[in-house]
């Protein structure tokens, strides 16, 4: 059940059901030669949709611009700053917390964005004590990194090895090329990646990673792998929200 | 060209040949008893999308959540406060000026929005000009309305006369009808409707206008008109970002 | 009544009569070679004073400085930033709240400052019903822009064609001369005079109007005049007041 | 010179042979039952326009509202908080110096505003230099409490002895009736009188101050005597200010 | 009592005792060619044992950074802007108060802290009013300056003088001479040093004061002079604060 | 070298040969029946101050107070709110960056403080880049967190099996214990123990973690253990902080 193509009369008899909602994140950046600048996004809404189909969960609106900022030297890149993503989060989980909602599971496509979204319910949960809202002290909010599923890691390693590397990884790229077959993009990659440095500001990063892959070889990625990686996740996922609402 | 599905390669080329990038904005918030939470944020994408066609422009992904504070006492809408947004839209205009972009077209799909976005803009231009980019000075934002469309206009009044009403109006209804045929909406649509009350906070907001609707008749709305109203704005838009970026 | 003027033993007896106060908000910016930098908070507090004589209103000191950050680019011009504007305003709103006051009637003299306020408002509304004051949910925020009431738009049309701009205009400029007759400014206009020009940041506002006038003319304006706009938005803005807190 | 009654060409010109700008600040607060609310604003208005004059400096448009919390629990008490009012003199300050002032000579009125004052100089002196203005380590702030000039408290102690008090003074009331002789108040005065506490929240200081006066006995304040006040302060000011901006 | 050292058991103990606690606040800035740059947090945490000691009062750990922006220009200096200490105070207080302290006993090594501390206590104490906490209304702030204290100013007088100074005077140097014998510093100060000039930005401190200290010589201070201190420090602050907790 | 018992000339001294510095972080807050609020900052300092002179650099003052609001139920807890904690350390990095440091290593003893941090960093290198500081895009921040040195978990696991738990763990409390033997607690230990819970609210926190500790029994922790886990530390850090700077 899609928020966005939902009534509020539908979200009213939806919340006498359950508290639960599922909200993608992703990230606007450059993903390498070949990867989408979408890429974080596209897989986080897509699992989310699948998650939301089996656990019969509604879903909000991605957010599709998240914490990128150390990626804001590639163009195309897009980026919140930290404080900003926080505010955002906060708008977004008071607001539904007042309506009821009060367990929030994020389906996140970028790992760049845990830290803040982590500090964005710290922050949050605080607020929402100030507030006094009826029901305040149980709203849960919840990471769920699909690329962190144990089951899809596990392929991961199996189809790509040490070459899944961190970054415009294989399994990423295969995933948006199932989503979007009609954007599969080539591009000539170098042999030699970036890789194995620590992360700093833009300007460094780029120096380190000059083609924006962070030991990653996306030539491996197909689309019929990211069928692969999209089923996987949405099984496990689906069982970790229905766990979390239970 | 979507942003989402580009290389970052592929905008460093876009960049050599355009400054101009379009920016949907919509809003997530209830439309009444029939009419999608996700209306304004639909309507704004698919025309800018089209849009972005027809004019080979760069189309970076929606803003789904706007201002919609004085639709927060129904369920299902999520708002962004307008400081918030500010920073949100600072952020989005200053990363990608850093860049080279200079003309930004946000393709706005509710009235709701625009006092802060013109309020951002007006942040964001004293923003820049501190930070001493590179032409910054150059930076325009522009909002394009596609429900003040001349055409458009001139067309819900042929269509609906006085029941096209300000919001859930059968013409944006029509029109997500057209994006999405298979989330089309029946209840029950009472015949008295809140009208011309002036709008002030979320609770005042729901007392005066009980089902959501103001002023309108969503019951009007066909499929047939949604194709209509998108293709008229997509051509009176496509015409209004040429010459904004000429 | 003017708050700067009464006690705090008179404000409360005020209360018990009305819940309604006039907040006049200006601007200090560059009018032209011949304008006042102060025209638009001179007009919009002669006015309220007048509306509040005729209204019994009490009437809250004039919000000096408010979002002209275009004009920034000529010597003279002060300006708070929209987010700093945003919290004067919350400030002044909640505060009086507090104390009782729901209707919020703010003289506006700078249309530079309305997409501002508006944002103003809307977080306002959200952050007094998070406060639980009582009666916040009453709360009324209402801009009333003296240049934009029907009478005055009609005379300033009649007297001044298309010469009266968009700022600098003559009209403005009347009303000054009326208020204050000792600080009549000449100089030389040139007959050109920048026109139709977006506003985007401070810089290229220069560049588009050199002298600081947007397509008006000045030099036709007099203290007469001046008299006549004053009687008729004094006029017209205390029946909107009268009606707004009925 | 007053800036709202000049021209961006007079200021222009001014800048010329001056770097240096009055800024009279006040608050809008409870005054005691004879004290009008706006004392402090027109105290140091009436005497920034005096030194004005007498310095031949441009005087800009009053703060009217300032830093009052503590006096919230009386009705027609206005306030900004601490960090708004940083951020408003960090708008001033920067927008004029980029137009090129340097001198910032502020004729305080409350005593209130002072701690705040003074966070907000050195809030914008750090903002200054990463701005990298031209002059920004020129820019120098400065807060001139009329009410603590030699001669006026001089004047005070030899007039009211310990009736002067601290808060609603006789000095103060005595300058807004030389100013204001239409708005002389009178009220019963408890012979009994708050003193001596310090001052924490609002709720806390009406406890203590129950009729808003701290120590204070303003019905000894005669129109003369506030007449003597402005003339000690306006000379004494003058002098600070032509040795401030040498 | 350390609450470092304490359980959160001994905590819940002693609130049934006591409301009171100890909040040491010093600064990390430069102290002119021998003072050590803690000298201000040294100071201030000593005597703040000392006095919780005295008073069996609860003793929070030390705000080692506060406000020190003018002593920028000079390597070692920390600072936090006057706007982040007022958000670190104000989340001191609050959370505090939320378990039930109300009185607040900054002891304060550096004057430069005093106007934002005392911004920070009003925008708390309307903080801590709009959450409508149990109590709120009793919550208690003081700044407790150890220089101030009447016999140690008389001490500093009668020991050094003029020499005393207002920055790296040989009074705090030799408090920290007391406290950390191990860490007193030679180094050559030169017979002139900058003296009476206003504070402005932190350039500017530097070309007025270029070795750091503001009048002072150092050179007098001896350990023996600092014991002394100490000693009337902490004996006057515990009166003070049993005063205030009473 | 501590920073606190340095001169500012010391530092100028420093600076010509190295550009790191390390930041102690820890919190303060409850840590279960026997364990010391002040552990995680206790811990953080002693261990800073081994490395620094281990590795001959230079230690900053430590930040007691971190983000601890999921303990905020507890007495005597204090928390910065993570929006605040960012401010600081943007503060704190920005100030050290303008005086030449580059290498900011924060040891770290709180695991609640990690996402924070990590949000800071990012904002910082933005801010700094934005600046245009010399050297800005040199700048690296790391985050050491003690308790996760190989060597540390290692012994614990040895030492305390899964009695380690993951808060009040024993590890912690032994080398408080070594660092304040005369700060050891007793208190009865329930055998029952809040185990595995995610973290959310600070109300939710106390339901679920009725005592404080997270699964520990820190009843196992003796003195001599904490000197062990306080010499792995000092030793792995070291070279830790060797590397980072090389």
């Amino acid at each position: 059940m899609k928020l966005h193509l939902s009534t509020w009369l539908e979200v009213e008899a939806y919340l006498k059901e359950s508290r639960g909602i599922i909200i993608p994140i992703g990230s606007t950046e450059q993903h390498g030669p070949t990867g989408l600048i979408g890429t974080d996004a596209i897989c986080a809404e897509a699992i989310a949709f699948g998650v939301g189909d089996a656990a019969r969960a509604l879903v909000a609106p991605t957010i599709n611009v998240g914490m990128a900022l150390h990626h804001g030297a590639f163009p195309g890149t897009m980026s919140l700053r930290p404080s900003t993503l926080i505010l955002l989060i906060q708008d977004y989980v008071t607001g539904l917390a007042k309506a009821g909602f009060t367990q929030f599971f994020f389906i996140n496509g970028h790992g760049g964005n845990i830290a803040t979204m982590k500090a964005a319910f710290a922050e949050t949960y605080a607020h929402l004590a100030d507030l006094n809202i009826a029901g305040a002290d149980e709203v849960k909010c919840h990471i769920a990194n699909w690329f962190m599923c144990g089951s899809v890691y596990k392929l991961a390693k199996e189809l790509y090895g040490d070459e899944e590397g961190s970054h415009a990884t294989p399994s990423e790229v295969a995933l948006t090329q199932y989503v979007y077959p009609e954007a599969i993009k080539q591009a000539d990659l170098s042999l030699e990646v970036g890789k194995g440095h620590n992360i700093y500001g833009a300007t460094d990063f780029r120096r380190r990673y000059p083609d924006g892959r962070m030991g990653s070889n996306p030539a491996l990625a197909t689309l019929e792998h990211g069928k692969q990686f999209y089923e996987l996740a949405v099984k496990e996922l689906t069982n970790s929200y229905l766990e979390f609402v239970r």
